[in-house]
C-alpha cells in the first residue's frame, strides 16, 4: 500500500516539471483510513511546496491523524515559504513517509529529525527508481558538489558530426529535434565548443515552452572575438556566458551590449567548468559538442549521461567523428545498457555511466 | 485464400536455409478442393527442388487438378535435377501460383511460359516483402549482375572501431557475437582489409552450425607476405582469397600450402572487388571492417545494407572511427529507418540504403 501511496505521489510530483527550478520536483499525498484525502506537488519555484499544497486540499480536522506520503524529505529551513516540517508537525500529521532524504546540505535529516522530535511517526523507504529519477540531477548536485553532465549530439550511423568540418550538417529530423528541446528544458546550462559556436551559429534555446529560467549558455572559447555577431550574444533569450583562454578588448563591449552576456578568463578544463556551473548553482550541465569538447569531457572522467541521435546517414571519407582528440590516446569510459527510442525513423540512444544510477 | 497459402509456402521456404547455396530458398503448397495435400521446400543444393518435394507428398491422383503455390518461378532448364516446370506439367497441376518469378537469367519466364504453352494456368503474384526477403542477395546479384554488399561493424556509442589503432578491441557481448555468427551464415563472401588481419587475425568462419559450403575469406592487403601465419592461411577452414595489389615470392608457397588459399594480384577497389565476386558467384558479401574498407565502399556507392554492434563503451580520445578515409571528402548515403535490436545490452541496428528494397 506504501507504494502504491508513494507511486501517486511520484505522479503528482511530475506535474511540476522545469518550473520548479532550482527546487526539486516534489510531490505529496494524504492518506487518512485508507483513504486518500488530498494531493498535491511543488508548481513553481517561489510557489507552495508540495506538503503545504497538499495539505490546503484537507480540512483541518482531516489532516489531523493523517499520514502524509512525500517523495522528499520536507525542508527544515526558512527559504522562500516557511519549513515544510513545521506545517507538518502543526498540523498533527500522525505519521510522514518520505521517499528519499533531501541530499541539500541545509536540509539533509533536518527534517525527519525535526517531525521526530514533534511527535511525528516517520518512515524513511529506501529510495525507488522512480523517486530518484525526479531529481537526477539536484541528487548529483548535492551528493557531488558538482553538476550532472550530459553529453549530447546527433551523428550519423557510422559516427560522424559533420560531412565537413567547419559547415554544419542538418542531421536530425522534427521528431528528434522535438526531444531534444524537451531534454534541453531539463538542463540548468548548456555548453559548446569554439567551432560549434562558429559553425552552427546556435541559439541552444528551448523554444517549444516558455521557461522562467531557461538554460544559461556556456561557450568555450579562446577569445571573445569569435563570438561578436553570433546569437547567443544578440538574442538576449538567455544569459551566455563566454569562457575565454585569453581576454580582448571586446570583452567589455559584449559585457555592455544589454544582452546578458559575460565573459570570463580562465583555464576552462572540464574541470574547471564543472566547477564553475557548481558556484553558480547550475545542477546540470548539457554539453552539445563539437567533437573535441565531447572528448575532453570523456578523458576528464565528467560524464554521467550519454545522448545520441542517430540518424540514417553514413558520411565515410573524412567526416568529422563524435568524441575525438588526436591529442589524446582513448580513454575507454563504460555505460550501462543503452536505451533506444525510436523517433520517426532517428534513433535516440541514451545510457548512463556505470555506476551512476 | 492465395495470401494464405503462399505465407505457408515461404514458412516452408525458410527451413532450407544456407544449405540451398547456392540455389534459392524456395517453397511450395500443393492445395485441392480447399484443403492443403502437402507442404514441401528445397532442403539443400543437389536435392529435390521445393515443386517436387511437394509433388511427393501427393498421390499421383491427388496431384491432377490441383493447385500449386510456389514462392518462386518453376526452373526451365535442365541444372543438378530436371526441370520443375516440366514436372508440374506432367503431373497435371491445374494452376500454378507464383510469388516472384526468377531473377536468374536461365529461368526469367521461361517456367511460367513453359507451363501456359502445357495447359496450366499461371498466375504471377505481385511478389510480398516476405517473399522477396526469401532470396534477397539472390535476388540482387541477377537483378544487378553483383553481390549484395553489407557492412559490417562494431562500434562504441562513439562510433569507434578500435581504442588503439592495430590493437584489437573486444567490444560485442556473446549475444551479439552469436548474432554475428548467424548472420555469417547467409553470406557467400567476406571480407576484410590488410589491418583488420594483422590486428585481429581473424577467421571470418561459422562456428555455431556445420554448413557445406561456408562463406569464403577474402582478405585486401598489398603483398601476401602479410598474410604469412595468420589463421586465415593456415587453418584451412573454408576457402581464402589474397586479393593483393603486388605479386611476391610468397604467393606460391600460400597457395601450395594445401590450405585452400588463392592469390590474386590486381587493383582491387571496391568495384573490383565486386566485379571479381560476380564472377566467382559469389552472391553476397559481407565486409567487415576496417575503417578504411568500409568508407572505400561507401565512396563507391556499393553498399546495400548497414550493420551495427554498438556497445555501451565510448572511446573518445584519438580511438578509430568506423567508415573513415581521410584521402577523400565525406560521400553521404542515405539509408532506411534502421530497425534496433537490444541483444543483452549491445544494439543491433540494421538498415537498408534508400531504395534498395
Amino acid at each position: 500500500m506504501d507504494n502504491g501511496y508513494m507511486q501517486l505521489a511520484v505522479q503528482q510530483a511530475l506535474r511540476g516539471g522545469p518550473a520548479t527550478y532550482q527546487n526539486p520536483q516534489v510531490g505529496a499525498v494524504l492518506v487518512k483510513d485508507g483513504r486518500v484525502i488530498s494531493q498535491g506537488y511543488h508548481a513553481h519555484f517561489g510557489g507552495d511546496h508540495a506538503e503545504v499544497a497538499c495539505l490546503k486540499g484537507a480540512t483541518p480536522e482531516q489532516a489531523r491523524g493523517a499520514t502524509l506520503y512525500v517523495t522528499l524529505e520536507p525542508c527544515s529551513h526558512y527559504g522562500k515559504t516557511p519549513p515544510c516540517s513545521h506545517r507538518v508537525a502543526e498540523a498533527g500529521i500522525k505519521k510522514v513517509v518520505i521517499g528519499q532524504l533531501d541530499p541539500h546540505p541545509v536540509v539533509a535529516g533536518r527534517g525527519r529529525d525535526y517531525l521526530r522530535q514533534h511527535g511525528v511517526d516517520v518512515q524513511v523507504l529506501e529510495p525507488s527508481a522512480a523517486v530518484l529519477a525526479l531529481n537526477r540531477h539536484y541528487n548529483w548536485f548535492y551528493q557531488h558538489e558538482r553538476p550532472w553532465i550530459t553529453l549530447k549530439m546527433a551523428q550519423t550511423l557510422d559516427g560522424k558530426l559533420n560531412a565537413v568540418t567547419g559547415e554544419r550538417s542538418r542531421l536530425t529530423n522534427a521528431a528528434a529535434n522535438a526531444d531534444s528541446q524537451r531534454l534541453r528544458a531539463t538542463f540548468h546550462a548548456i555548453l559548446v565548443g569554439e567551432r560549434t559556436l562558429t559553425t552552427d551559429d546556435p541559439q541552444l534555446t528551448v523554444r517549444t515552452q516558455a521557461l522562467a529560467h531557461p538554460p544559461v549558455r556556456l561557450v568555450v572559447l579562446n577569445r571573445s572575438d569569435a563570438a561578436v555577431g553570433h546569437r547567443l550574444v544578440t538574442d538576449g533569450l538567455a544569459p551566455t556566458w563566454l569562457l575565454c583562454r585569453q581576454a580582448s578588448p571586446r570583452d567589455t563591449q559584449l559585457e555592455q551590449s544589454g544582452s546578458d552576456v559575460h565573459v570570463v578568463i580562465g583555464d576552462w578544463t572540464p574541470q574547471a567548468i564543472s566547477t564553475f556551473c557548481h558556484q553558480h548553482g547550475w545542477q546540470s550541465l548539457l554539453v552539445e559538442g563539437g567533437s573535441q569538447l565531447h572528448a575532453q569531457f570523456v578523458q576528464a572522467g565528467l560524464v554521467e549521461e550519454w545522448l545520441s541521435y542517430v540518424v540514417p546517414t553514413v558520411f565515410g571519407g573524412q567526416a568529422l567523428p563524435a568524441a575525438r582528440d588526436t591529442t589524446y590516446a582513448a580513454t575507454p569510459m563504460t555505460f550501462t545498457a543503452p536505451q533506444v527510442t525510436n523517433l520517426a525513423g532517428n534513433l535516440r540512444i541514451q545510457a548512463y555511466r556505470q555506476g551512476v544510477v
